[in-house]
């Protein structure tokens, strides 16, 4: 099978179980579970759910010990994408091509389905017969809860954007830029991948530390890349207000270095990252794609 | 020891974890922690936190294997209180005596604090070394993370808060506002009560029954309490705004079912819960006297 063909499956995977998650809940409060169901399900790249299934089969793993880790990874980047997007934060109204959750609902609805969302992915990673194939022992589980919840709070994920919402209009240092996005998107993107290698249930030490290197690489060519388009791509193909870092004042990679030495950036990260897979041999094949993706994508 | 000393005692070990819990973390993002930690330790009965305790103790269990528990419910509850508090949402201004996350820093950070918040809870719980007298095997801790997960997300808590503000200024039945109550404030605490009884390690099937129902009509009673202090406190005693309910067009029991009959029902649940704990002989004082408080509260 060509590597295309297998991350296109691998998001048909992540898809197929993202529509399933939140539609078999009972329905306790209607109106919130459309917003979350809303926002968890229309579309998006499905990269974080991609990087654990990918680093799962890259250590030779089943991919059903990945689905729970891979319906976490999702929930918690689509809840802080739904909070990012809040008027008292970015305030922005288009995400994946559709109004914002906050817009096509309403701003409290937002704010719960965020949270429910967080509760969701570590309800979905400890809860055993949600599924049952998944035959993790629970030290790992309970390892991963523990990356999840650490790359995701005071000291990830949302330290990041506290850092970004106090950096709108400052001039940041390459250092400064660097740490933020190394909590707000690096943390998650790191976890993703961790999750999915302690997924494998076979990873030893090394490949542990080198996935760590390519997952920080990999994070960062991400960040820069996302930078670049919204400079360079339109509102329609990105799915997202074009020019948004922009109009917001917001420090960004070719703000500080340039246009094109931002690109060279992006594309030195991305030749480390597939440098550091090669030991992988043919099972990171599909992991090796994904990073290209990541630096070639135009959305 | 006197109950009422043990209680203290028990809230004093609380607070003293809750100050460590956020001080003793990297300063990543310094104005974030800040409003983490100005939320979390500024006060609160901690009555979560000594269900749990009271309930480990009342089976027999350590302390030490009960601290995560502890924090975690801590932290969700206190995670929620800055939610609701939020202008898109209740819209209040006074919180345990104190000006509101919101009011104190600004909205985004609250909602942030919020998050992050929620993201330690899940943290405290599923890293060992946090808490290393705590030893209970992986598989409890896991049950406590599905459990808390549960009861605080989109069936669970956070349900409770959209059925709440999609009632504002409607005719609801009596079961309609149970079940609205079972959600908001009862499914926190019953995960209170059930996470100290697992960190005790040794709880039957027949005493974890017993106590889910013990739960049930403590969790209805502080309800129904909660209502009447609305009506009868006032604002320097409750440490927030005292009228809001009626202010927000919200329905309460003694709205439905008059003044005097809520009064009743909360007693009566009250004498309910003794009832069920009775068997549980002198280790559940502590639980004992706790579901008194609760009635007997003034704030």
């Amino acid at each position: 099978m060509s590597q295309q063909k297998q991350l296109v499956e691998l998001q048909q995977r992540a898809n197929h179980l993202l529509d399933n998650l939140v539609s078999s809940r009972p329905n306790t409060a209607p109106y919130l579970k459309k917003a979350i169901n809303y926002s968890l399900t229309q579309g998006g790249k499905r990269l974080r759910p991609l990087l654990t299934y990918a680093t799962c089969a890259g250590l030779n793993g089943s991919l059903e010990n990945a689905d729970p880790a891979a319906m976490a990874i999702e929930c918690i980047h689509t809840y802080s994408l739904i909070h990012d997007d809040l008027p008292a934060m970015d305030d922005d109204a288009l995400r994946r091509g559709q109004p914002t959750c906050h817009i096509a609902f309403d701003e409290a609805t937002a704010i719960l389905a965020g949270d429910a969302l967080q509760a969701l992915a570590f309800e979905a990673l400890s809860t055993n017969d949600w599924y049952p194939d998944c035959v993790l022992p629970p030290s790992t589980k309970l390892k991963q809860i523990q990356i999840l919840a650490q790359a995701s709070g005071m000291n990830g994920m949302v330290a990041g954007q506290s850092i970004d919402l106090s950096s709108v209009g400052k001039q940041l240092s390459l250092e400064q830029l660097e740490n933020m996005h190394h909590c707000k998107t690096g943390a998650l993107i790191k976890a993703s991948i961790q999750l999915g290698a302690l997924a494998s249930n076979q990873v030893e030490e090394s490949a542990w530390q080198q996935l760590g290197r390519f997952a920080d690489a990999v994070g960062l060519a991400f960040q820069i890349q996302d930078d670049i388009l919204d400079i360079e791509s339109d509102t329609e193909t990105l799915g997202k207000t074009q020019g948004a870092d922009i109009a917001n004042d917001k420090p960004t990679y070719p703000a500080i270095m340039g246009l094109s030495q931002a690109k060279q950036k992006a594309q030195q990260l991305t030749d480390e990252a597939l440098a550091i897979l090669a030991p992988l041999g043919q099972a990171a094949a599909p992991l090796k794609q994904l990073a290209l993706l990541i630096i070639q994508r135009n959305h």
